[in-house]
């Protein structure tokens, strides 16, 4: 081998990053280190090269400069464009403009992955193309400040909701996605070819969840639901992460109290990595004491008084809700019974009404829950008027022979959630690889 | 209302547990406390009967006595039948025979699901039904005891797994499931309808962690998996939970170490399971202080020592690794290169074979993991040498323009690593609703 192999190779071999930029400091002076990432920048002319590498946790200066790194090394790097990815071996030199006080001074380069294109877009631009441009190479674009912070938040908030289940007592479930039945009686579903059936990808794990509370009282599931959702708007995906929870003995107030708990610990989660990430440009969300709880008909009575086109029965829409000024988190809770699913309880104080309950953000909804129905014959009841084929749901309701006990839940949107927590206003961002009804790939 | 109403109520109402069975004790002795569960048994005789509810902590010891407690609670408690779902409001009283040495004296019940029915199968007897027939039922059949210790134990290694990424730098990802492309060329994959055009559910995550190694570096997931299995066997399922982890600058050594710290951290997670739960019958697995690794020629050699029938190339069948004696975990590592997929890396040393290895347990294999190609080139040219349209896989392609880092990564098979680690026979009970090419329901 001569020495331009060994200096200038493509391949990882037996090299391993020895730190990240962000454990380099001015202390390690003339210490031999490996560091390994993307290149940000070459900038530089005849003996002299900067280059700015980027890792996972920051940036690191390399300096190649004649007479102080083989000449090689330094004209494949005076070369290198933007986010090839590469390795340095090289010696820490304290540097006072350079990011933490540092540069490396290279003595080998490996290039693994060499970059001779122009991408479609530049992360690291001002302005950003629209976001099916940036789609069409997500890896590249998910390199942009604002999305990794979007991501590295949302990956702490999903551990301090799991961590609050734990500690709580709840356990994880998964629930099949591939099932024979619609939950909630013919929704947008996908349908799947089965083996030699029909079956349909799963909306939401409503009914096993609700089953498994016989079993294991209080469980939870972090998962895919699907629904084919013919909405082009920013807040619906046809594939979305739902957080599912689901307790017995408690009733559509107790379920309130919990997203209450998850809502408080989320934000904080949030608050916690904006103090650390100064640069995340989140807007801070306020911790509420408590989450307002309005009932549906006292906003219907409110919209009226405003001017409002709507009816008690009606849906609340966002325009509506948008002129009786609800902002931030809030509850409308007791809503009509009518178009609630077959599960969801009655008010023993007024038939016309259900024991649920919505979280929203603004005009923006979180979260739907509900005290269930825990007997067969008042289930099955609701279900004939709804329309509903009552054998089709047999496998579900045989469970409600053997002492099926009280219970309520909810479903609360993993990509709302992460939209409200850190302002971001296409749902597409708050999801790595998004599906909506134009949109099968990347 | 009359007393009965008040005393004999079905509705849950405003009462909520006081304390799980595991929190009563004689120290409180005369206190009144709220208990709610599933009615175990009840027997007596005349004045007197015994009932034993279940709650998800333990059992409680329920004394309803002419004279202490009142006549229509005691006659409705002695025509419960089991897993009827109770709330009794009573007075705790020591009691040497009982559970935790309590027991309750009732003064009000509330029996929110009354069973009348006798169900399939006895959770509680010694033999137990088939396992179809104990699905038909599926949350009775999870009240097993030995039902109950697997999926306990499983909530408690998700978490112990998780927290392991994160403490690692692990980034937790959401990949999408419905997707355009078959991932690895044509495997039995269920086919959807996605609005109007053809899709497919996901076989795994691998070509999206992949494309994530070059934003975020280290990555997992834990979700569902997609296979349509023609097969009939206790170790496969149509729809099972895939740990997935992929890392950019190591290889598949480093990978294999990763494996090994998560088989520890799992092992530790049951055998602390198995302390506190010493009637969880778990068959305890040792802990090893290095998981052996044998290259898959070294095998093979073994193989025909013994006289099995295999040549090099061939696959490593169960009844063959059964001759040469492998048990416990080891990694079968170095397979050829022929079948493996093209997104598997090549050996720098001697081209017929791959870097890449089994995790197996026994005959069973529990996971898959490679050094992956990095460089657009070699991947097309080894997915021209499998037959496969390199322009449906553009979408992908494309992000290796543009400085993919070298990675490796693995599957870790849950419901298999669950089988394993507490010797679980049948895949279908290390997972709560199993999907295989005969079962779509529950």
């Amino acid at each position: 081998m001569n020495q331009n192999t060994v200096m200038i190779e493509t391949e990882l071999g037996d090299w391993r990053r020895t730190h990240y930029s962000d454990r380099l400091s001015p202390q390690m002076a003339d210490s031999d280190v490996t560091v390994m990432g993307w290149v940000l920048s070459v900038r530089g002319h005849g003996n002299i090269s900067f280059m700015m590498l980027k890792d996972k946790e920051g940036e690191i200066q390399v300096l190649a400069k004649a007479g102080s790194c083989p000449d090689e090394v330094r004209e494949k790097i005076s070369r290198l464009k933007a986010h090839s990815s590469v390795g340095i071996k090289g010696t820490v030199k304290p540097s006072e403009k350079a990011p933490r006080g540092i540069e490396i001074i290279p003595k080998e380069i490996r290039v693994f992955s060499e970059v001779e294109k122009i991408p479609p877009f530049e992360p690291y631009a001002k302005t950003v193309k629209n976001i099916d441009t940036r789609l069409e190479v997500r890896p590249i674009d998910l390199k942009r400040k604002s999305l990794q912070h979007i991501f590295k938040a949302r990956s702490k908030i999903l551990q301090a909701i799991r961590n609050y289940f734990y500690e709580n007592g709840f356990l994880e479930i998964n629930t099949p996605k591939m099932i024979a039945t619609a939950t909630e009686g013919g929704a947008a579903l996908f349908p799947i070819f089965y083996y030699n059936k029909e079956a349909f990808l799963a909306q939401s794990p409503q009914l096993y969840k609700e089953q498994l509370t016989m079993s294991f009282e209080k469980v939870f599931e972090i998962a895919p639901i699907f629904r084919a959702e013919p909405s082009r708007t920013n807040r619906h995906l046809a594939e979305a992460i739902s957080i599912d929870v689901e307790e017995a003995y408690v009733d559509y107030n107790d379920i309130m109290k919990r997203i209450e708990d998850l809502i408080k610990i989320s934000i904080k989660t949030v608050n916690d990595y904006f103090k650390e990430n100064t640069d995340s440009e989140f807007i801070t969300v306020n911790m509420p004491d408590k989450i307002p709880q309005y009932t549906y008909s006292e906003l219907v009575d409110k919209m009226q008084k405003v001017g409002a086109k709507t009816e008690w029965g009606d849906d609340l829409y966002p325009s509506n809700l948008k002129k009786i000024g609800l902002s931030g988190f809030y509850f409308i809770k007791d809503w009509p019974i009518g178009p609630k699913p077959f599960y969801v309880k009655m008010s023993k104080s007024d038939p016309k009404i259900s024991e649920s309950f919505d979280l929203m953000f603004g005009d923006l909804e979180l979260s739907s829950g509900s005290t269930r129905v825990e007997k067969r014959a008042e289930l099955e009841e609701r279900m004939k008027n709804k329309g509903l084929k009552i054998d089709a749901f047999e496998y579900h309701l045989r469970a409600f022979d053997y002492g099926m006990p009280p219970h309520a839940g909810c479903g609360i949107g993993l990509e709302r959630l992460i939209m409200s927590l850190t302002g971001t206003e296409n749902i597409r961002d708050a999801t790595f690889y998004p599906r909506d009804v134009d949109r099968l790939t990347p």
